[in-house]
C-alpha cells in the first residue's frame, strides 16, 4: 500500500513517480471505502485525485496557498495533508468538516463553502503578497459550474491586474451538481470538442512556454495582430480578461498535470490552466450517475444503492409534487433554479413542463432578477432555493421583487439546521434577512400538507413577493390526524388551547412545541400551542388575545435569534405595551457546525428537553 | 423649438428626421438648465440623448420593453414620454424619481437603482413573452461600468438560451461613475481602439445582416472555422457566449444609431449592440469632469461651479483624512472601493498609497471576498461603500469573512437617510442584515470626532469583522463642546444623565436624541441620552443599569425597525426580565421614497418633534 506512506503533509513528496498512478487509484478505493460508510460527497472528489496529488508535488504547501472553490472536492487534500485517519468522523459532529477549514489545518488556506469564492479570496492573498512583497504561489481551483457565478467572472475581471503570478485552475468536467448550463459552458465544451485545439495548444503554445523566456516569447505573439493567435489561444475568453491560457489538459494524467502546473508555476502573471476532469472518475456507478453520487449517504459499494431507503417522502418531494399539481392548472407558473433541479425537487417540473423551466446555473443573483422579470412579464416565478444560498441574493430580493412587489414565490428549503455541511450551509438566517424587508411575506408549514397549502395560497390567492421556508429531509406525520384549518394570511393556527403559558412555534418548532407540550403537562401545566404560520407580517391579534390569558409568550424558531420572529413579537409586545413575558427560543448569535441535525438541536438547546428546561425556569422567575 | 412639439409619448415618431439633431441639442439644453437648478445625474443623461432617441424612434414603446441599467440616465426617456413638465420637481419629496418607476409611467418597464439587474430583468421579460406567445421586443441598456458587475455576466451567460429576439444595448463611455477598470474594460477598449475593426465591422458584419436572410447568413459563416471570424466579429467574448455582436458604432451620430437598432430589431435572437457614447457629451465642463458632474448639486452653467459651497467636512472627508493619517504609520492597511474612490473619500488614498489601493469596479460581492483574501494575507483591509450597495455582499459578509473572524473593516458610508436618490439608495437595512450575522460588530459614530475614534479603535485595537457606519453630508457640531469618551469593545457612552426617561440613540440619532432632550424639559422632564455606539455587541449593562432607575428605554435608529438596534435591546429587555418598559423609534417595515432628508425624517416620524410625541404619549400611557 503507497497510501500507506502518506501520513503527514508533504510525504507525497517522496514518492517514486512511478507510484503516482497506484496511489491515485488506492485514494479512490479509500474514498469509496470511507464514503460508503458516512457518507459524504464522492463524485467530485473521485474527479479531482490526480489535480490534487499533483499540486501537491509540484507546489509548496502551506507557504503556497491552495484555495479550493466550493471545498466539497478538497478530500484527496486532506489525505495528503495528515488527515487520512479522520475520515471515519467525516461531517460527525466534533469530527473532520467536509470543506477546508482554517481551523482544521494550516494547509487550509481559506475556508470554503458556497460557489464561486476562490478566485476573489485568491486576488486577495496575492495582493497582499505583493504588498508585503513576499514570495509564494496562489492556487484557486474552480470549477466550471462554479464559474458561472458572476462573483467568478468579478474576480476574473480583476485578475489581470495582479502583477505577480496567480494560478487559477479550472476544473471542467461539464457539471455543476447537476449538468452545467448557459453561454459560457458551451464555450468550454467547443475548446475541449476541438481536437485540433487540443494537440495545436499541446505542442504550441505549451511547447512555446517551455522555452528560456517563453512567456515573453508568447507575449510577443499575442501583440501581433495575427489570427494564429485564436488557434494558439483557444480560451480567447480568458485572454481577452488579460489572463493567459494553458490547455486543455486530461485531469487524469498526472504526468501532464504535473508538467503543465510546472509551466504555470513559472509565469509571472495570472494565468488559467484548464484541466478536463470526470466526475465519479474510477467508481462505475459515480462515473454514470454522478448528480447521485454528489452528495450522498451511506451505500452499498457494489450496487450503488443507498443502505437506508426511506418510503417517508421529503419536504422537497412534497414541493416537487404540488408544483407540478398547481402548474398542470395554471400555465403562467415557471419554476427556476440556480443549478439544483434534483436537490430542490424540480427535476419533475423540468420534464413536465420545460418550456417554463429555467436552470440557471449556479448564479442565484440572476436568479432572482431573472423571476422579477418573469413576473413583470405575467407569469408566476418560483424559485426554489436553499435557505443558505438565497443569501447571496439578499439586494436582488429587496431591490428587484420587492420594490415593485412583484409576484416572485420563493420555495425556500433546507431551512433551518442542515446537518452535516455545517456553517456554510445551514439556513439560520433567512427569517432574519428575508424579515427586515418590506412587502415581503414569509410562510412556515408545520408539515408536509401545510406546505402545499401555503405554496397554493403564495401561488393563487397572493399577489407579492412571498416566502415559504421548509426544513432539510422527511416530512413529519405527527399533525396527521390533525384537522389543518385553511391558510388566511397574515393568521396563525391554534393547535392547543391552555393557559398560563403559550408556546408560538415557526414552521418546524411547531411539533417541538407540542413535545415541549407534553413535558410541562408532566409537570402540571396545560400550556397553549400556537402554529405561528405567517413570520411577516406576524399574527398581532392572536399575541394580542394571548397576552390576556397568559402570563408568558414563548416564541420558538429555527433561526439565529437576532432579527427572525421573536425578536418581532418582543417589540410588537413592547410597543403595545402588552401585559405579558415573552421568551425567545431561538439559536444563538454563532454559527453552527457540522454534525447530525438532533444532535446540533441538543447541543443549542432547542430540542424539546432543551426547551421545556428553559421555559419552565423563566416561568418560575416570573 | 423642437422640443415644444414633444409632449406626449411617441411624440418623436412624427418629427422630420432632419429635426433629429436640432432635438437632441435642446434636450440637452433642457438638461443642463433643469439639473443646474434642482441637481440631479447630468453627465449619464447628456451622453444617452440620441441613444434614447434612436431607441424611442426605432421600437414601439411601452409594447416593446426598455429596461435601463441603474436607471440615472433615464431623463430624456422621461422627457420623451411626456415628463417633460415634471422635471423642475425632480428628485424632490412628491416629485418626480430620478430613476425610471413603474407606478410612475407605464413606459418605465422596470425599477432600478443599482447596477446590472437590466440584462436578467430583460431576460425575464423575453422568456416571460415567449411562454404566453406574445410579440415584442425587450431592450435592456447597460453601461460598460454596469457590466463589472457579476450579476451582468450571469444574465449574460444565460442570455444565449433565449430563443427569440432580445436586445442588449451596451452603453460604452469608458466609465462606470469614476474610470471603468478591469480585464473587460481593456478588451471593449481594444475593439474601440481598433479602427480595421470598427471599419470592417461596418462594411461586412453589419451589412451581411441587412441583407435578406442576412442573419442565417452571418450565422453560416460563423460556423465555418475560419479565422476571418476574428475580424468580422470583434466582440469575440460576447460571441463565445452566445450572443451576436454588433458594432462598436458612435452614439452621438443618431442616423447610424437608428440604422443599427433597425438591424439588431430583425435578428430574432439575442444580440448586443455596442454603442460608444461620450459622459457629459455637448456641455464642457461636464466632458472634462464627467465624474463630478455623475450626480450633482444646483451649479453655475456658465462656469460649471457649485452654487453653494460649504466649508464644513462631510463624513466621508473625515473617513478620508483619517484613513489616510493611520495608514502613514500602518503599511498594512489597505483600502477597497467598487467603482466609488470620489464617493467613498478614498481618492486621497488611492493617490497616496497607490500599492494598496484597489478599484474593483462595481463588483461588491468580490470586493468583499477579495478583502477576506488581504486579511487572510496579513493586511488589514477598509472596505468602503455606501450602505444600500453593501447589500449585494450580504452572503460574502456572512459566509467569507464572519464565519473566519478575519479583520475586515467596513467603512459604510451614506448610513441611514441619503435623500434625493430615493428608496433604491437609502442605507436603511444595514444594520438589521449585518446585525444577525454571527462575529460581527458594528459601531456607528455620532459625529467626525467619534467616527476617527472608532475607524481607529477598528483597525488598531479590535482584530476581526468591523462595520462602522455613518451618514451622507456634513459632520454635526453639535458634539463640538462636548469632551468624548475613549472607545471601548461593546460600551455605550453617557451624554446626560436624566431619569425617568433613557433615550439609548444610535450615529446621527444620538443629535436627535439631545434635540428630544430639551423639547421635554420644557415639558418637565429631566431624560437620560446615551449615545450606543456599539450596535452589536449592544451595551446589555448599560441597559441593564438603566433599567434600575428608569421607567422607560427609548431606543433610536436611522433604520428599519425589523432587526435593527431596537429590536435587539427589546429581546435584552424581555429575556433578562428587566422591570422597565421600552419604546422602539425605527424607520417603519416600508421604503422611504426620494427626497430632503429632513423631510423625510419628518414624514417617518423620526425628526426631533416626532419622537418627542412619541415617547410622551407613551410615557403617559405606562
Amino acid at each position: 500500500m503507497i497510501l500507506e506512506k502518506i501520513n503527514k503533509p508533504n510525504d507525497i513528496k517522496k514518492l517514486d513517480p512511478i507510484e503516482y498512478n497506484q496511489l491515485a487509484y488506492e485514494i479512490r478505493q479509500f474514498l469509496i471505502e470511507n464514503i460508503s460508510k458516512t457518507g459524504g460527497h464522492l463524485a467530485s472528489n473521485l474527479g479531482v485525485v490526480e489535480l490534487t496529488m499533483a499540486l501537491h508535488i509540484v507546489f509548496n504547501l502551506p507557504q503556497d496557498k491552495l484555495i479550493w472553490d466550493v471545498g466539497h472536492q478538497s478530500y484527496t487534500h486532506k489525505i495528503l495533508t495528515g488527515r487520512k485517519d479522520l475520515f471515519g468522523g467525516l461531517r460527525k459532529f466534533g469530527g473532520m468538516s467536509g470543506f477546508p477549514k482554517r481551523n482544521e489545518s494550516d494547509y487550509d488556506a481559506f475556508d470554503t463553502g458556497h460557489s464561486s469564492t476562490s478566485i476573489s479570496a485568491g486576488l486577495g492573498y496575492a495582493c497582499a503578497r505583493d504588498v508585503r512583497k513576499q514570495h509564494y504561489d496562489v492556487i484557486s481551483v474552480i470549477g466550471d459550474g462554479a464559474l458561472t457565478g458572476g462573483m467568478a467572472y468579478e474576480a476574473l475581471n480583476n485578475a489581470s491586474r495582479v502583477k505577480g503570478s496567480f494560478i487559477i485552475v479550472l476544473n471542467d468536467n461539464t457539471m455543476s451538481i447537476s449538468k452545467n448550463v448557459g453561454g459560457v459552458s458551451e464555450m468550454l465544451s467547443n475548446i475541449r470538442s476541438s481536437d485540433s485545439y487540443y494537440d495545436l495548444k499541446d505542442s504550441v503554445a505549451n511547447t512555446l512556454y517551455k522555452l528560456p523566456n517563453g512567456d515573453k516569447l508568447v507575449e510577443s505573439i499575442k501583440k501581433k495582430k495575427s489570427n494564429l493567435k485564436q488557434i494558439i489561444f483557444p480560451g480567447q475568453m480568458f485572454e481577452s480578461m488579460g489572463i493567459s491560457y494553458l490547455g486543455p489538459v486530461n485531469g487524469h494524467d498526472i504526468d501532464k498535470l504535473i508538467k503543465i502546473f510546472r509551466i504555470a508555476k513559472r509565469i509571472d502573471k495570472p494565468v488559467l490552466v484548464h484541466v478536463v476532469t470526470q466526475k465519479g472518475h474510477g467508481y462505475r456507478p459515480a462515473e454514470r450517475n454522478p448528480s447521485k453520487f454528489h452528495g450522498i449517504a451511506p451505500f452499498d459499494i457494489k450496487t450503488g444503492e443507498l443502505l437506508k431507503k426511506s418510503d417517508k417522502p421529503t419536504y422537497s418531494d412534497v414541493f416537487s409534487d404540488e408544483i407540478c399539481e398547481l402548474a398542470k392548472n395554471d400555465d403562467k407558473i415557471a419554476a427556476i433554479t440556480a443549478a439544483m433541479p434534483d436537490g430542490t425537487g424540480l427535476a419533475k417540473f423540468a420534464r413536465w413542463f420545460p418550456e417554463r423551466f429555467y436552470d440557471v446555473g449556479i448564479a442565484e443573483e440572476h436568479a432572482v432578477t431573472f423571476s422579477a422579470g418573469l413576473a413583470a412579464g405575467g407569469l408566476k416565478p418560483v424559485f426554489a432555493v436553499y435557505s443558505s444560498f438565497l443569501q447571496r441574493a439578499f439586494d436582488q430580493i429587496l431591490h428587484d421583487v420587492c420594490i415593485q412587489q412583484l409576484h416572485v414565490v420563493f420555495a425556500i428549503d433546507r431551512a433551518g439546521l442542515v446537518g452535516s455541511d455545517g456553517e456554510t450551509h445551514q439556513g439560520i438566517f433567512d427569517l432574519s434577512f428575508l424579515n427586515c424587508i418590506p412587502n415581503m411575506t414569509i410562510f412556515a408549514p408545520k408539515d408536509g400538507e401545510e406546505l402545499k397549502l401555503g405554496l397554493r395560497f403564495g401561488l393563487q390567492d397572493y399577489n407579492g413577493p412571498f416566502a415559504i421556508r421548509y426544513p432539510r429531509g422527511e416530512v413529519t406525520d405527527a399533525f396527521d390526524d390533525f384537522e389543518t384549518m385553511p391558510v388566511v394570511y397574515g393568521k396563525a393556527e391554534m393547535i392547543h388551547k391552555g393557559s398560563e403559558i403559550a408556546l408560538v412555534a415557526v414552521g418546524s418548532m411547531v411539533e417541538t412545541a407540542c413535545e415541549v407540550r407534553k413535558i410541562l403537562k408532566e409537570k402540571g401545566l396545560d400550556v397553549t400551542v400556537v402554529n405561528e404560520r405567517f413570520i411577516k407580517p406576524i399574527d398581532a391579534g392572536m399575541i394580542h388575545k394571548l397576552s390576556f390569558d397568559h402570563k408568558l409568550i414563548v416564541t420558538m424558531e429555527e433561526n439565529v435569534g437576532l432579527g427572525g420572529f421573536g425578536d418581532t413579537v418582543c417589540q410588537y409586545a413592547d410597543d403595545s405595551q402588552l401585559d405579558v413575558k415573552v421568551l425567545n427560543i431561538a439559536l444563538p448569535d454563532d454559527y453552527v457546525e457540522h454534525g447530525n441535525v438532533s444532535i446540533l438541536k441538543k447541543e443549542e438547546g432547542i430540542d424539546a428537553a432543551g426547551v421545556a428546561d428553559r421555559v419552565l425556569s423563566f416561568y418560575t422567575n416570573i
